[in-house]
């Protein structure tokens, strides 16, 4: 156990001896093992969006196979999938690599404005299919969040109980948020904030804007000059806002990017003190080789 | 035991034992046994449009011991249905035909733009009633599909706890989704994935048309050529949209077709590699005999 | 046990022994013991339509212990009343009557479009009262028809476990149905069926007038022929509606009639197959012995 | 045991030995001890109306010792308060006077035409206070009435099994009925009719005036001359409406009222055959010797 | 234990000695152990507010640690923080200072004019990190008022049952109230009695203004000349709302206020009888010795 594993285990000082393992199983994993650095292949796309538009343009991706393979080849430290596709391989690949169960999930044929994912997965399923972990979506802003913060305090009680860490998508979304706004800096922060105090282990936001939404949060940044650029500094500011920096924190880029733009990003991760990546689309829609080059630079960013 | 059928029952490697066996006990029976496809027969029209217009044409169809008979009488590998009309035979049938105990059903009394059906018997009830399996309907495109995934989640935990298959009737439906876009074939392969990530062992879903319904999804469809023609490779597609084939898909076809049309399509189910078909009305809505030809012919093709 | 009460018990093949015993209870008590026939009597109205509605034309009604010894001076099958009534007199009659506690009652105090009447009672309670069945209500054809039938269900399996029959209401009803709808011959056809198929193992209906409600049933009526004249083949075909005869059908009439009236729809039940009647008002809103008289020639006429 | 006391008792002849207990632990009490009648004295305008309204009149009565201690005094029945008055009080003064813990409240700071009080106490907490009776209100007419219903169901099912017994407060309230109608003769007595059938062992309603508030009830009041006046036939006629009065029902006055108004009123109370009153307002908004003195009055009256 | 001590304990004459132990802990701890006063650190703004509209003025303070240290070193009675916050320092922390785990809580992402705040936390969190207390916050006014007042409901119950000690933030708000209502005198009283009945054992509110909201309230206060001034008499009358003073009840000031304001705001509280100060963002919003400064001016005021 490298010293910085131990120190970040350190924080979660309430968690009980198999949560701990299970954070240090992902953090000692993969390319990035002992770093304390993280890279995470989430494959529920084929939920969120439909089985075409995620793995028409790489169709070996159709298969649930491909991606515990893809993430092992990587040397990511974790894979992300709900039941079904965990369901599909996690004999086969059963102690290859650490697996997050995604406990919720949402599609996009009936849209709502406040939108609720549907809970597709329980702790009792994490733990007979081997995962280090479950995974939890929550939309702050949604008219519907106290649903979900009531569902995930539920499901990290019992997660908890059970040793199982608590990986929390915390992504602003509802009546109450601009678009653009579901990126904003002040509103990011704010969704760190809330999934660190619902419990949340390892906390999932998107790279927050320069934008800022919500007048009262506004006028308390431009007095006191939070930083709003460049990207580092947004991530720091995330970072801290998640306990000084006590609590994994790892951002998502969200839909496919030309590649020097995704690994700017990272690099600003880096540089901001976050804890990761958690890549989807940019990995499993391409092949399979130009995925493992890609993952593989970014992975070489957080290694430095 | 045949290859296909290790092969079929291989997929599902994180199921326990008795979920595989009675997957297997499906397969296993009436004269497509060992072949890797199935022919089912399903008699809940009772509940959905009411007893008159399911049985009046064929009078003897009225009495629930009746479909018992026809399926085993036409070699059929399980007969489906609701509570009332598999409590009201299980017992003289004990051991002749595998069941599937319908575990929710919706009536056309009391229409709304977002239905669901209402829950109307219970794991319990299946392993009293000494079924292979429960069944359950899901309305993807309602604003109430949450709730039927979340009951499914439950009913699917236990079932599998007790060693019964789950079959997942995914019928897009709702205020989401255009009468067309129902059996569009970007909506019935997303529908067929939510019902395999959902944990599903069967999936039935309706034979798809060539419309495309959503515009990201038509998009991709049209940009990497997806072919949307003939059936079967639209049969062929949705297929794949169940993991590349690795859960078991099965077809409906609907109201009752003249016979050519129905062979038809069964043909183009075989050839684009789907695992079957469920027929209701173009079997119980004919004489006995004329029923068993229909269905042996059906069978026919799958045998080849 | 008479044949016929044999032949009857043998359709519920696969209920428990307590429940077959509770049903040849019911059909084995008072004058029409053995012939396969019943007369219930049920006194919900002091909940339905407010107490002085209900008894002040008849104020030795007001009693519930009243009603008890009707029930069995007139030698009838089984009383049925909501947890009050029967809980006031059950110990004093214990062993003297069958009794059927109904576990949801509805008053006319907040009237809704699409009602549901409130679960008062429990199958605890049915138990510790030592009834022979419970009795529930749906109404098929409101918005909050799931509701009801996920109650029954729920309330079917637990009262199945324990020995007791279930006696099920279906009285359509509610924004789906035209008032002249909710005794059309498809609507209480199809009212029957759901009551079998949610697992009913006695069934009470409203007597159907000709008319027919749903546009694609009575397409089916007319070129099928049903016949809807006379009232004893509108009866035969509600029967054969509930599983061609195979679950016990009962029919109520309604509001207060002249006796003429009243014994001509008996008589047409009789000579439909109809299993029996459920006489609330006709009997005990007129002085005791005319209530004992005008039951004593229904009996007469089902004893034929 | 009086004659008078155990012929009451025998009316319950379902409950348990311990409901039967602690009904007769109630009658059994204070100045009243064997006549069959009962003075309550209810404390929860606190929570109904705010503590200002309820208490400022008369300091003292802010304290929740006064209430236990006025209730003793003055020779009581029995005392009726919410969680927290009953808490602060009843290990002082255990033994000393039967209590009933109200399990739901309603206050006056969010009005809606539905109401319904929140549940604020549980069987347990009235099991461990060594309380005699649980109470709960009901809102007939309200559009959540089933919710109200069902909760009172599961309460007092749990009541019963522990040996409370079941005090309701049938008070119609809601969309579906007028202001005046909320005591109009025909609605409080179908409120008691819904309380006793509910299974209530104790009812508690306003005292009606002449009015009749729906028009198929007031149809019958006039063709069969049920006698609207005096007030002593109009308690008859709900005394009656409860089972012919094989329930105890208990009549409460409302607001403040002249001494001679209410002591006139508890005479048609009396003759009427209602079995006592419940006085909050008009005991604890007055000195503690003016309102034992007024309570002393009102005992005489049952006495006699 | 001083006298004091006891008397106050003396007053939960119902709780178990477990409660009472937990709230002899509270008020034995810190500079103001034995005076029966209390001052308490809050700090659930991170949730509330947001994370830089908390802490950005004060950046020490995003580190949840900071929090415990400066309740410690300013000699507070207790510690109150969401589940995150209360984890990331319950271990280090241990036997330092007694924890009140705030289980319910509100963000600003998603605004309703009847608001309720989801449920975070729970019992068993509360006890496995080893905390005196539970702190729940209702909003009388709200339409959800009554989901909120059961939720404490059944919280209080396990909390009581496992002998921690119930904290209630009784905060008017919601459509029933006007802005300024939120704080009226009547209200404010109305709140704090609303929380006792419910259980509370400690009870925080806003400082009331000497406004009146209600009008049936307003006219009481007018003819019985409850004094509205001073603000210590405004306390006074607050405190004698619960219950005659028998009831903890603390006070909190809201937003940062000059120094001056607030300490004389802690001296009125102090002579009208009120309990002590919750004092969040007038702490943790400076420097911490600037902090620490003013909370040991406000303990002196407690302490006279």
């Amino acid at each position: 156990m490298t010293k910085r594993v131990r120190e970040i285990i350190s924080w979660y000082e309430s968690a009980n001896p198999g949560v701990r393992a299970n954070l240090a199983r992902m953090l000692n994993h993969g390319r990035l093992a002992g770093t304390g650095r993280m890279v995470i292949l989430p494959v529920d796309q084929g939920f969120e969006h439909g089985p075409a538009r995620s793995f028409a343009v790489n169709p070996p991706a159709y298969n649930p196979l491909y991606h515990f393979q893809l993430a092992i080849d990587a040397g990511l430290n974790a894979y992300a999938a709900p039941l079904g596709f965990i369901s599909a391989g996690a004999a086969d690949f059963a102690g290859e690599i650490p697996l997050i169960l995604k406990l919720n999930n949402h599609d996009l044929l009936a849209e709502e404005p406040d939108p609720a994912p549907a809970v597709t997965g329980s702790v009792k399923d994490a733990l007979r299919l081997g995962c280090a972990a479950v995974g939890f979506t929550i939309y702050p802003g949604s008219l519907k969040s106290s649903l979900m913060y009531e569902q995930l305090r539920g499901i990290a009680e019992e997660a908890q109980a059970n040793g199982l860490a608590v990986v929390v998508w915390s992504y602003p979304r509802g009546s109450g948020i601009s678009k653009e706004g579901e990126t904003a800096l002040d509103i990011v922060a704010y969704a760190a904030q809330i999934a660190a105090q619902l419990g949340a282990h390892v906390i999932k936001v998107k790279l927050p804007t320069a934008h800022l939404e919500q007048g009262a949060a506004k006028k308390v940044y431009e007095e006191l000059r939070v930083p709003l650029e460049p990207l580092a500094a947004r991530v720091r500011h995330v970072v801290q806002s998640a306990f000084e920096g006590r609590r994994i924190v790892i951002f998502s880029g969200g839909a496919r990017e030309d590649d020097k733009s995704l690994l700017e990003q990272v690099a600003a991760i880096h540089d901001g003190g976050g804890f990761g990546s958690i890549i989807g689309r940019n990995s499993f829609q391409r092949p399979r080789e130009a995925a493992i080059d890609l993952l593989g630079k970014v992975i070489d960013i957080y290694a430095r």
